[in-house]
Formats: C-alpha cells, sequence, structure tokens
C-alpha cells in the first residue's frame, strides 16, 4: 500500500507546545518536596495518552507514580512497549542557567529546560510518534507505554512493578530513547550500556569544628583525610585501586575495538567541545574504549568545612563525597559497591571516622547485534536521516535495561535521539528542535519497519 | 599606701550586662552585608571610653573602622597598650548553635555567643579593668586602647595604621589577650604565637558540568584532581611536603621541650575533649610540641560538584579548597605563601587548571621570658589566681604580634583569659563568667604590678 508522507503529516507547533507543557513541570525525583510537580506531570502524561485513545492510567508506587498506558488494537502484529522517564535531575546550579531551568525557550534551533532530552523530550517523541501514525491512518503496532517518576534517583520501585505487572507489559521488543547519538550526522542504534553503583564517604574527625591554629598538628582533619582516602582509589596508571574491581570484566573484543577506531571521531574535537586540554584516564585505551568499555571512578560531589567567602582558621569536625563507578559487562553493582563500602574504610587515616552509604546501582548490559529489531532501527533511521546507522554502545546507564531484559524477557531496543552536547545533567540543557521532530518521525517509522518484518516472516 | 579590695570593688552585674550589649551586635568583618554592625560596635566602644574619661574616636580605615582611645594622666608612669578586636567570626554553621549567636545567654556558668572569649569578652576585661581602678582611685599608669574590626580577616588595615600613628601609639609595653590558657588552673603567660599562610585552591576541568556516563573515563575529574594535590602535601610520616617549607624553621630547644613535658598535660584528656580516638600528626614530637612549635597544614574547606540529598551523577567543572599553614619562628608567610604558590600548580594532573590565591598571612613571633613585663603579669596573676603563671606558646596566631613589636618598639605581653574549651571560631562560642571577672582582675592588677615596678627601678 502507498503509504501517507509522514514527514508532511507532522505538525511541529502542537508538538513542540505539548513539550513545553511538560518541561514546565518541575518534577525533580530526588526533591521531596516536589512530590505534586511529580504527580502532575504523571497526570498530563496520562491525560494525553487517554486523549490518543490509549487505555491508560496514574498508578501509585512507593515513591513517584508510574504511567501505564497501552494501544492493542493490532491483531496479529507485534507489540513493542516504549519506556521513558518523567523525571528529570536537579536543576542546580541554578545560577549558571541563561534562562530560568523550567520555563522552555528556544534560542538557535534548541529547546532549553532541565529534562528537554533527558528523557521528557525522548519519551514524548514516541507518544508523538504514535500520534503521527493515527493521523496517517492507524497504529500498525500494539503498543504499550511505561513512563517512569524515578530513574534519575534509580528507579527503586521500577523492577517490582515489572514483577508484579510482568503479564500485562509481556512484549515482542522494548524501546528506550533515553540517550545520545555518536554525533550530529550519525544515527545510532547503541547495543551496549554501562552500570553504575554510587556510594556516599562520611568522614567524622572532631566531636565539633575546631580552631586550626589552638588543635592544628594534633587534631584529625576530616577534609584531609577524606582527600588522602580519594587519591588512593586511583593509581597513576588512571586503575581503580578497589581490590577485585577488575576481576571480572568482560574484555573489549577485537572486532569492536576496530568498530569503534572506525567510527568518525576525533580526540581534539571532543576535549575541544568540553573546553579541555587533555582527555585523562585509563592507560592502553582510547578515549571511546575508556568511556564506552571500561569502568570507571568519579568523585561527584566533595564538601566540607567553610565554603564561603574569605577565609576562616577552621578544622572541620565533618567532610563528605559522593563516589560513582561506571561498570560494565561482567561487573555486578551489588558486588562492586560491597567491595567500596569494604575497602575505602581501610585507607582512614588514625583519628577519624569512616562511613560508607551505598546510594543505588544498576547492571551494565549489552544486546545482540543480530537482532531483527535492531535491523528494523536501523532502517527506520535509514528513512529519516538518509544514512545507515552506527552501531556503538554508551557510557551511560539505564539502570533497568538489564531489568527489562530478563523481567520481561524481551531484547531492548536503544535508539537514541539526543547529542552529548544536549547537555544532559548540566546547566542550560537542551534539544534540538530537529532532533526532537526527527526522533518522532524515528518512532513512527520504527513500528512501520517492525510491522512489515512481521509480515515478511 | 593601702589598696582597696579590687576583688569585692568589681560589679559583675553590670560588667556582664555591658559585654552581653556588645555580643548582641553581629560584628563578622568577612561578611560584606554586615558593615552596619561593624560601626555600630565600634561606636559603642568609643561612648563607653569617653564616658570613662578617656580621649576616643572611631577612625576610619580603608576597611572596618578602629577604636583609639587614651588616658595619659600619670605622668612618669609608664604607658600601657592594650590592643584588642571588635570583629568576630562567622557564626556557620548556625543550625548547631543551642542559642542564637547573637543573643547571648548565661547557660551553667558561661556566656554563649559568638565573640564572648574571642575577642570581645577578652578585650572588654581591659576596658572593665580601667574602670575598676578608677573606681578603686585612680588609673596608676597611662592607658591606650587600639581596638580594630579585622583580625578575623588578616588585620589588612592594621599594619599601616600603627606606621602612620606611630608616635600617638608610642608605649612601654603592648598588652594583648586574644587566647586561651594553658588549663582552667594554670593562668598562663604566652610568649610565642605561630604565624599564617591562608591560601585557596581553585581547579578547572571542563568548561560546564558533564554527565559521568557521558564522559566518564576520559573527561578530567576537578575535585579527584584536587584530592589528588592534597593528599601529596603530606607525606606518611605527616610532614610537609612543599620544597623548603622547613627550611628556615628555628628548632625547639631542649629547654623548652623539657619546660612544656613537665606541663600538666594528657594526650588522653586531649583526645577526649575533642571526641576523638587518636592525636595525628608529624612523627617524632609531642602533642603539645606539634600544636605550639612545629608549623602545620591543614584543608579548612573544600566544595566541587553535587552536595544536596540523594545522588547525581555529574563530573563537576570546578572545584576548590581553603588550606592554611600555622609557622612557626623563622618560618615568613611570604614565603611560605610563595612556596605553596609555586608548588601546587606543579601537582596538578592532567587536563585542569590549577588557580592559587593568597588570602592572608601573619608573621609567627617569640618574646624573651625575662622581660619585667613578663614578671609583672607573673605577679598579677598570682594574685588573682593564688598560684605563679605557666609559660607556654599557642598554637594561634595573632598575626599583627609582630607588627606591634617592630613597628612600636616595645614588648608584646600576652595574658591569655580565655580556655580552649570556650569553642572560638566554633558553634556555641562562650567565655566562663568566671574567667571574664578575673580577667578584669587581672587587668588591674597588671597595670598596678606595672606601675609599682616602674617605681621600684
Amino acid at each position: 500500500m502507498t503509504q501517507p508522507d509522514l514527514h508532511a503529516l507532522l505538525d511541529r507547533d502542537s508538538a513542540q507546545a505539548e513539550l513545553f507543557d511538560l518541561l514546565r513541570i518541575p518534577s525533580v525525583s530526588s526533591d521531596s518536596t516536589r512530590k505534586d510537580a511529580m504527580v502532575q506531570t504523571a497526570e498530563a502524561l496520562r491525560a494525553k495518552l487517554q486523549g490518543l485513545g490509549f487505555s491508560a492510567r496514574v498508578e501509585a508506587t512507593a515513591g513517584h507514580p508510574i504511567v501505564y498506558a497501552e494501544h492493542l488494537q493490532a491483531p496479529g502484529k507485534p507489540t513493542l512497549l516504549v519506556y521513558g522517564h518523567y523525571d528529570v535531575q536537579p536543576e542546580d546550579p541554578v545560577e549558571e542557567w541563561v534562562s530560568p531551568p523550567f520555563e522552555p525557550e528556544v534560542r538557535e534551533g534548541r529547546i532549553y529546560a532541565r529534562g528537554a532530552t533527558d528523557d521528557k523530550g525522548q519519551a514524548y517523541a514516541h507518544v508523538r510518534g504514535a500520534e503521527l501514525l493515527m493521523k496517517a491512518g492507524e497504529l500498525p503496532v500494539n503498543l504499550k507505554f511505561l513512563l517512569e517518576g524515578e530513574e534519575e534517583i534509580g528507579s527503586p520501585n521500577l523492577e517490582p512493578y515489572l514483577e508484579s505487572h510482568k503479564d500485562e507489559l509481556k512484549c515482542d521488543v522494548i524501546v528506550i530513547s533515553d540517550g545520545s547519538r555518536f554525533a550530529k550526522d550519525v544515527p545510532t542504534v547503541t547495543y551496549g550500556l554501562r552500570g553504575l553503583a554510587y556510594i556516599e564517604v562520611r568522614v567524622q574527625g572532631a566531636s565539633r569544628d575546631l580552631h586550626s591554629g589552638s588543635y592544628g598538628g594534633a587534631a584529625p582533619n576530616p577534609i584531609n583525610a577524606l582527600c588522602d582516602i580519594m587519591a588512593q582509589l586511583k593509581d597513576d596508571q588512571g586503575r581503580i585501586t578497589v581490590p577485585g574491581f577488575y576481576d571480572s570484566v568482560i574484555p573489549l573484543t577485537e572486532e569492536e575495538r576496530q568498530m569503534w577506531a572506525n567510527l568518525p571521531h576525533s580526540d581534539e574535537e571532543f576535549a575541544a567541545s568540553i573546553g579541555v586540554s587533555a582527555l585523562p584516564g585509563e592507560e592502553g585505551y582510547t578515549v571511546l574504549e575508556r568511556i564506552w568499555g571500561r569502568p570507571t571512578l568519579d568523585v561527584n560531589g566533595i564538601w566540607g568545612g567553610f565554603q564561603g567567602e574569605g577565609s576562616k582558621t577552621v578544622i572541620a569536625a565533618k567532610a563528605g563525597a559522593k563516589i560513582s563507578c561506571r561498570l560494565v559487562p561482567g561487573q555486578d553493582p551489588i558486588a562492586v559497591t560491597k567491595a567500596l563500602m569494604d575497602y575505602i574504610p581501610t585507607l582512614a587515616p588514625a583519628g577519624v571516622q569512616v562511613e560508607v552509604i551505598d546510594h543505588h546501582g544498576g547492571q551494565p548490559v549489552k544486546f545482540d547485534l543480530d537482532s531483527p529489531f535492531i535491523k528494523a532501527a536501523d532502517r527506520a533511521l535509514e528513512r529519516v536521516y538518509g544514512k545507515p546507522a552506527a552501531f556503538g554502545r554508551t557510557g551511560g546507564s539505564i539502570p533497568i535495561v538489564a531489568d527489562f531484559a530478563r523481567i520481561l524477557g524481551a531484547p531492548v531496543l536503544l535508539v537514541d535521539l539526543g547529542l552529548n552536547e544536549d547537555g544532559l545533567h548540566s546547566p542550560n540543557e537542551s534539544f534540538a528542535q530537529e532532533d526532537y521532530f526527527n526522533g518522532i518521525l524515528t518512532s513512527a517509522y520504527l513500528m512501520q519497519e517492525i510491522a512489515l518484518a512481521s509480515e515478511s516472516e
């Protein structure tokens, strides 16, 4: 049959206006004062999907609610489950935003707002993708949406939800768009994600802040101690010193290293894009290998003592740091967290007490490059972008991807619609208008290609 | 002649009420929003001294004003110059105060307020000491007060003031009470102070905060870099690694080490008083030697990245730390600061930029134990406390003591009225009522003893 031209049918104005409405709600899942915003966002998504003819509901969890919707009117056709998250990262440091984080604004072709790309924009592209197909005639597949509100805090209630709803959620393939394409002109299918282990270290010295003159030389200094501990977590080759850390890492294959080496990538441009003069890391690996295929340890935050204007001669009573490790296939976040929690207190110098707190973790994952769904995605991307997709991994984590695959027994298709330059997790997060509109088209073509592939089986 | 009993003449109620009035004014010199409080405190001191018959004035400086007052009606008698400071440390962390820092309150015999002991309480003891002698008959010496408002920010305008007013400030001895006695039952004459070098280190990584998944493994992390730098500033014997740092240190004499070893001191009690299990520091020195006679390096504050509730997977663009070194006789703060500023950038790992900022410094000092003024102080203390004074140094700094000695050409008498347990620079700073009242008596007896000593010359 002749297919309507989806490019021509796409209503860019209303697609953008509806996304703006979502971006105006400050759905920061880690901020306990913003529970109302979470509920408001979930209700907005439910109402939209219901309006499209989905059976849709907002379901309470022990934390923030889940939006579930389904449209099952393509008998005999494959069932897709689209996962996305409507929660966003905290907006701090808020003073660094050019326009307020929850007042979306277009500047030079980009939509600026917290959550523009991660993940409101990318998730909503699928909602509008389904709407576009309906406008063109009909949805050629059965479609389910699962949109959660706790991705940025480790999705504590998603795994139990998947377990308890696994019959309802049954599907042939899971589609997730929550990442970055390799480059502006490179449509990307991602076949691997890193995992995560996130901990907090708290160091206690004296029972109160002390005068550095009256006590300096004898009082334990928890900030110096914390720095000593942090410094010992990596050696001078950039390798992590936690015992056993690398033991179960699955090494990169020669094929992967070769495939990645052929991708258009320049260390100089990459360094220039973030304004640095060098890209330090583990010796013996290229930059792409270090980001996609090797584990890391980064201190994400540190604090202690006097941070104000001027000087204060104090020995602080306490100091702390947040630390995360990105993990690669083979590594287990629970085992890595335990190794960190066992090792770090052994590094404490005399006189301080060290406490390590487990925040959250996520499994690393890797998918089969020969899957027919990956091939359908490849064709869909070629229809949108006019060129075949690149196959890479990503350094980020969607901790629940492994849960989806395990619990629902279906492959996961990672079709990234954003770009690294979108500044996800940073001030001035943005999403190119073109990427948003192409994302809607990608979603629609992907459903068509999956439907077509099932016909030819 | 028979001397009136000063103990009996001391009006404790009014001495305390007047100190409370001073403590209520939040004279935090480092806080640029509190300039009015600084002026208000200076005016209150001027008015009080003028009321006692002093010729008194508040004098503008490039920063906070100086209060100067003189009472020169004892011809032929020695002239004392009392120095003190009316500015106080910042009150943060304010949530840790039991009673508000600028609402003085007595609990269990102690006056709680920011500045209670450092230095409003100790400075005002001399004002009331002079008043007590006047009430008893007359001031037996010529007396000058110099009370500044910038001690806690390094006294940037005091040295120029001393230089430009050195004729007016001419005196036989300078008296300063701005420290802690060795112990509750040990009246103390302090013959040495440590100096100070205070810097700030700023580390810049990428030009913006980065997602630790998309960039972790290749992006420089300024927090990890800062920790690496801090950790390299001391070796595993607790010695500071800055090149040349110890070169000009005047070693402790055997006599000093013996005298200090004989003082009543228990490492266990000292550790217990600050709630720690160990007193780490430079190997080869006792705790007293490390605090009084050896230089230190302490990180006083550190910051970078995400410090909020929960987790945020970010690689921060920047991080920073405040660092101070306490210095001992022989060391020069300018030279030490230069050594720090030269050395620290050499420790920066690849990919980050390090900036070192000089905050302020102070000269270490040591005075002659055979001075007649020190002997007069010894006698005055014995009249108040019923026992001879101990001779020690202190680990703290009064950066301008060396300036006084050099510019005015007079010895400096350090008569400490407080105690370490007063918690100076900490939340819940306090001053024992008894120590305040004994301080008033000490001031009065000291003036009498100095007058008597001059008669017997």
